[in-house]
């Protein structure tokens, strides 16, 4: 298991420690790129924390006020409907995700994205002791899944018993038309199955597009949402995720799936309280709807720049994005080559970047990606570390200094291009 | 897994829904039984919230000048020496306890006390596929570990890898002399062995007692301190615990022990910021100690009234308590019978416990507890859910309001009484 | 793991019990159905039995000098070329096959066709804790294998690390031709998968058929051949099979494994050796290949037989058989149902029925062989028990009485025909 | 998984490629050391064969007459009375070891005795997936169990739910006195344990010692006996071994754990069926006590001539022994160094052994059994591969020949001595 997301921090604080600053492009943290937590928000948080029970512990299943606003949420928008009893919080996404899979029988699979979210991809292969399974996600159409391929694993592998997707995509920045949700709700009834939707990000969407919950398509199949407030409020450093569970008694096996999760969380008495409190409070501010606008609007605009900025660099693929704020490109295939490289003058840069290169069979993007780490001190992550035979990189839509942003991903189309050329014979 | 702490609770629910009010005995929340966050503490985090970098990611094995605090605060203690990189943060104790054993080999074995904080011994269960392998507390010997137990199974069974202490000791509140540490020290020596300690209610101890940091007498040996707010502060709430490694290097299976563990979290990102943000600053505040120390005042003599209360009662050994916020009473053996009752007046309280008597074959002290819920409305835990063949039951020492606390120990000593009166001849 | 060919025994048991005699068609025993062993073969055997070391052990992967001669059986083929070493003996095929699937990695498949002989699905079902993974024999087409099924769970099953074949077939008595043999191959290359093939039945081929071996075609690829005189000879109760492994070097995986067979052997010490010593003497004898040739003209003969009498039945599935000497019949689809019935006089065997059939949800074909059962003492087994979603039943080729043979299989189609005929309305 | 004492033979034969002749000791093979099978026994086997259902399948479970033969031969010793049905034939005792332990849970743990015949120990550390658990046989005490090991080991390891013995005991020979075995089912009792005993060597006892069957004194608690005709008639390359299943309905557990050996054994449909048909027509043979005893006589009087020529030389421990036909032999404790050897004059013989020697960290006594057979090219089993901390050798009692077998002993003799000297400083 690794993580590269943040397995590359250590090599970037190597060249950090040579006296340089490091554009930070690897995680999606709002906060780290300037975005700023509205006064509002602070302040409906700092209230909560006088009151002593904030500090308490909160019902094993989640503070039963917040479960019931989340119902009602999910309820208006007329599709699959759910109370309070069918919502679980966790210590954020990521505990959700790792007990998700933990649970399920070791011989009981989920098939998901490639590229995918590696929390996903190493936790499901954990549980199976093998490689995890994967259905394409093509960036020769706008990072669309290839249902057909889809379709194929899932007919052919009985050891299936459910498809995650994750919506608005990540790293893709794909959003999936309804269309292709409808799709995915056909082939778990076909084959009698499972859907995951990992949907953090599903407020933030921009440049016209909105995203479809699952549970408006989902009719009265099972299924899990996976939610939270990392990415929207933005609030990532309080740990607070949650599932929702879609139909639950709709077979018994995925009624006592729900319950052996509740179990399991109950055993480690119960998730942050202080965040889940702050749910309704916050969701229900006035200005609430227009603030996360207002930010998903910037992420529009960053989007169009980094398209002008990179939509036309031969050797790679481009696609803008519409959600989340994401964006991966790949190069186009048999590009890249092991003798490829970028100049670098620091003659110390250049000794700290032979010592990653030296002796190892590394995919050859996370190459470029050293090599864009040493020479620009941009720090992107590997799509191959994403679950993927793809070779690119994930770079980021977040950074709120419009000057900074597109300093940085014009250097690095420049990089891109000067990399591609440097194996080319003169 | 079960997790009666918590699942009591749901026959709580249903006395309460028949118009009564209980008395929750049942889980150590400080906060629900009316515990004040001191203002100053309140302050201090409430500021925090007002800064960006509050609500961003950690770093992911916590926030990097919290982890050099925590160090040091250990290093002062003239024991083993750590430094921030053997700190290594996690969403709680819960969630430390469960990744410290899902990462253990199915085959290595931890033993752990009799009676146990149940989320240790489910989670060593669970990773083993097996029951928990556990010495005993000697209820006849003010909770002490029975040593000679102890060294015998781990000499006699191979499997075991490992040691997991409680200290101050959950849910007996009994506090380990240093000869006893040392004692555990020499046995982990002379077997090779990893030990473990929970340290969470470390600075929970009273009317005269403190407690030795396992660190303090440790020497070379391997080993993991689990520790957290929750109880402390209190801030149960903020899901914040850690794991200090001692002597990480001092044999390779451990170091790599401990690289797994970081691994794990790194998937999940990181733990909780907040509370890690505030740790130096409450820690360092001019009034942290005096205020623990009041409260510690109050727990001791909580702990006397209890003892006066309950402490000459026939039928039942009584231990008054040094540390943590627990005591655990146990009957005299084969003193309860399956046909002890208590008299209740309201026949649909009667109708209410019939249905959870019913045609189960529970262990006694449950079927007791049960009894107290309906006839008193006090919710206490059965000690047969904490891994153990004693017959008793945990209450806490935490209610703050002085006539409710002893009210609530005079109805529960008289209720035994009674209940055990119920069987004789007449 | 259930194993019907002999389950059956216990009902047909309880039959003779009420005074019947059974016809015996459950199991490939030749011996059992009045085949002789040739008077030649035993002197053979008998003669060995007066030297002392024929009492001794063998070498753990068998008598060399066997080992020596079968691979170049093998290598006159001018296939695949083997030595000795490429050669390791069991106690009978159940035992190959037991070790075959127990030492793979439990998340490592192998699939194999359906109906299938259920000591392979049950022992690869066993290894992988789960269903067993097929490809189709189709009974539409003369029970060929539909290689279009089998190339796309191959292609999107990336668990499945080797495709198991059976040549000729049990239970459907079915021959691959040789561009068959070559498209398994052809898919084992592109997938990289290891190819096993179960040919006990080789030299079992009838009406102008022959029985092309995998070594022949099987080029560089890894494969291992499984073998035995069980059926050949036939000299079920010897318990003797073997292994030969093709291309042993071809992958370091491939030579692993082998090596963990042998070693697996190598624990039990050896396999029996009085067969080993017998082999090359009674493979050499002159009379060894007439005699071969007459038993398989008689099954040719049976085969024919049976054509004439089940061919042309309404309702069923009937293919002539090829080799081996099993006959699988399967039923038209949807005409089984569960009202359907036999007339059974003796209302003590009716007694017996019903107390079979009472209050279980068992398979339609397993119906009927009950009632075929009582009301014809024919003792066959459901196609149903051969991993196969198909409802039917196997029988045997093995009769070497004419009038035994003819009748068996009149009284058989009559009772097919009243079966189906009983729901149909009046 | 090793099983040395086939491994060394691979070594031996790389002397005898030099031109050298072994003397074997490695192996208890009795038609190996010229023991002759009787003519009477050859007769009858042969007979056997000259009918055609000698070569057919038997029963699942084994030949019924035979199996109602050792039933009724079994409780004329008057202790556990069984019928037909609780005997189950394997191919050779190790499979019916292979599929003890496999068909165990992986949690649930047989000890065993140190040293074992290691056939038994792999078997259940491969099922364990890890070190497999031991009681002491004690050299210093006629090789027999220490009691006390034995009691703590099992009073303190819950996961152990049986215990073994091998009796009489390979590789030490040593006869467990009535006393000890009612001390095993005493402690059997107390804890609730499964009994297995190996009793391969029942009948081979000499010197005026008899063996005392478990069943004699198992009273009724359920245990399993494993025996076999390999060692007595003798005749090893059958593999014909059985179990007898002892108050197989005394426990649920056990009535279970009976019918999946049998469900297993079915899976593979049947074992060897002509040593089945021989063992009532041998055992019943009016020469075939006598014929037992008379070769336990020779292994007696081989015995008495070990201990006058190994008897009395320093350095080792040597306890004459009394029942099958090894005898293990071994060293003071700390009188092994790495720095010993024996003078080699062939330099081909030392290249060989050179090769042996270099860059391991082999046992001691491994590294001893090297040398002699170098040297003297004596083939035995160092002590340290039979799952034993104690550094020796197994050798075997069955030599026909007097003057080959004294002059192998004297050589042996001779040769410890020379090597325990080399050390010494001169």
């Amino acid at each position: 298991m690794t993580y590269e997301i943040r397995g590359i921090v250590k090599k970037a604080r190597q060249v950090e420690a040579l006296g340089y600053s490091i554009t930070w492009e690897n995680i999606g943290d709002p906060i780290q790129k300037h975005n700023h937590v509205p006064d509002w928000m602070k302040t409906i948080i700092a209230d909560l924390l006088k009151e002593d029970k904030t500090y308490g512990y909160a019902d094993s299943k989640g503070v039963l006020e917040t479960r019931q606003f989340l119902a009602e949420l999910n309820n208006k928008q007329n599709g699959a409907q759910i109370t309070a009893e069918d919502i679980l919080f966790f210590n954020g996404l990521g505990d959700a995700i790792a007990k998700l899979y933990q649970f399920l029988i070791p011989t009981a699979r989920i098939i998901g994205p490639s590229p995918a979210y590696s929390t996903h991809s190493s936790a499901e292969a954990a549980h199976a002791n093998t490689a995890p399974i994967t259905y394409k996600l093509d960036p020769d159409n706008q990072w669309l899944p290839d249902m057909e391929d889809l379709y194929l694993k899932v007919k052919y592998n009985p050891a299936i018993v459910g498809i995650l997707l994750i919506n608005p995509d990540n790293p893709t920045g794909m959003v999936y038309p309804k269309e292709v949700l409808e799709g995915f709700v056909k082939i778990a009834e076909e084959f009698n199955l499972l859907l995951i939707v990992d949907e953090i990000y599903q407020n933030i969407t921009y440049n016209g597009i909105t995203s479809v919950p699952l549970s408006e398509v989902i009719g009265d199949r099972p299924a899990i949402s996976l939610k939270g407030i990392s990415k929207e409020f933005p609030w990532p450093g309080a740990r607070c995720g949650w599932m929702e569970f879609y139909n639950r008694e709709s077979s018994q096996e995925f009624s006592k799936f729900c319950q052996t999760l509740e179990n399991a969380k109950m055993i480690e008495v119960c998730a942050t309280i202080l965040p889940q409190l702050a749910i309704p409070k916050i969701m229900t501010h006035p200005e609430y709807h227009s603030c996360r606008q207002k930010a998903n609007a910037a992420i529009g605009k960053r989007s169009d720049w980094m398209a002008e900025i990179l939509g036309d660099i031969p050797g790679i693929k481009f696609n803008p994005t519409q959600g989340a704020f994401y964006n991966t490109i790949v190069f186009d295939e048999y590009l890249l080559t092991p003798t490829q490289s970028l100049s670098i003058e620091d003659p110390k840069l250049q000794a700290l970047l032979d010592t990653w290169l030296v002796g190892s069979e590394m995919p050859l993007d996370k190459r470029f990606v050293y090599y864009l780490l040493a020479a620009e001190q941009i720090c992107v992550v590997p799509i191959s570390s994403f679950c993927s035979d793809l070779r690119g990189f994930r770079v980021t839509l977040l950074e709120e200094k419009e000057e900074v942003f597109k300093d940085t991903f014009r250097r690095l189309g420049k990089a891109i291009g000067s990399y591609l050329k440097s194996s080319e014979v003169k």
